[in-house]
């Protein structure tokens, strides 16, 4: 069973530890993506005049567009492995087929020659 | 070309107009996963007693974190779409080759019985 860890992390300049599962490698990859956010944020002036409130459910929205965003992309490649296994088992059927003719007339092949 | 929306919506009890180009349909499905985790949020001791600004942050931590599992996924199955279409061009080829044995035996057989 893996232990739960004790990690430090600096968001939006305020220092906090996280309690967890997850490695100290994740969380702050985690921590790198919402800071890079913030930076690309403040740099707007339409996000500066903003109040602190309205300021984290924007963050809160764009976060949760990516989440939804990468969800979307989920289903669609769900969608294109079904499409890929179905193909992949109707050539399969497909080739068993073929190897059923190319022995019936590899046998009769042989039974004609050894008639001759 | 698709005209930007100004959708109202309502985290965590403070409203707030979205302006953009997604759907009003997204927007409130986006917002409802956000209040949906507040809520579960809002039950927890250990989270209530924080301050904003951390409460903040753990939000922000939770939505990424379901961001970051959703990209795990995608690469997941962006390879299995990989390994698949793998196993259909080889699937493909051996196919092209049975069939091509096919063609030659049946073409050794007329010629036999043509020649009888």
């Amino acid at each position: 069973m893996s232990t739960k860890n004790q990690i430090q992390v600096a968001i939006d300049g305020k220092v906090l530890i996280i309690s967890g599962y997850e490695s100290e490698e994740y969380i702050q990859r985690v921590s790198y993506y919402i800071n890079s956010k913030l930076a690309e944020y403040k740099k707007l002036d339409s996000y500066r005049r903003q109040s602190e409130d309205r300021k984290n459910i924007l963050m809160q929205l764009n976060i949760a567009d990516d989440y939804f965003k990468a969800k979307k992309q989920v289903e669609i490649l769900e969608d294109h492995v079904a499409a890929r296994d179905k193909e992949i088992f109707d050539l399969k059927h497909e080739l068993m087929d073929l190897q059923r003719k190319l022995e019936d007339l590899q046998a009769n092949a042989t039974g004609t020659a050894q008639k001759k």
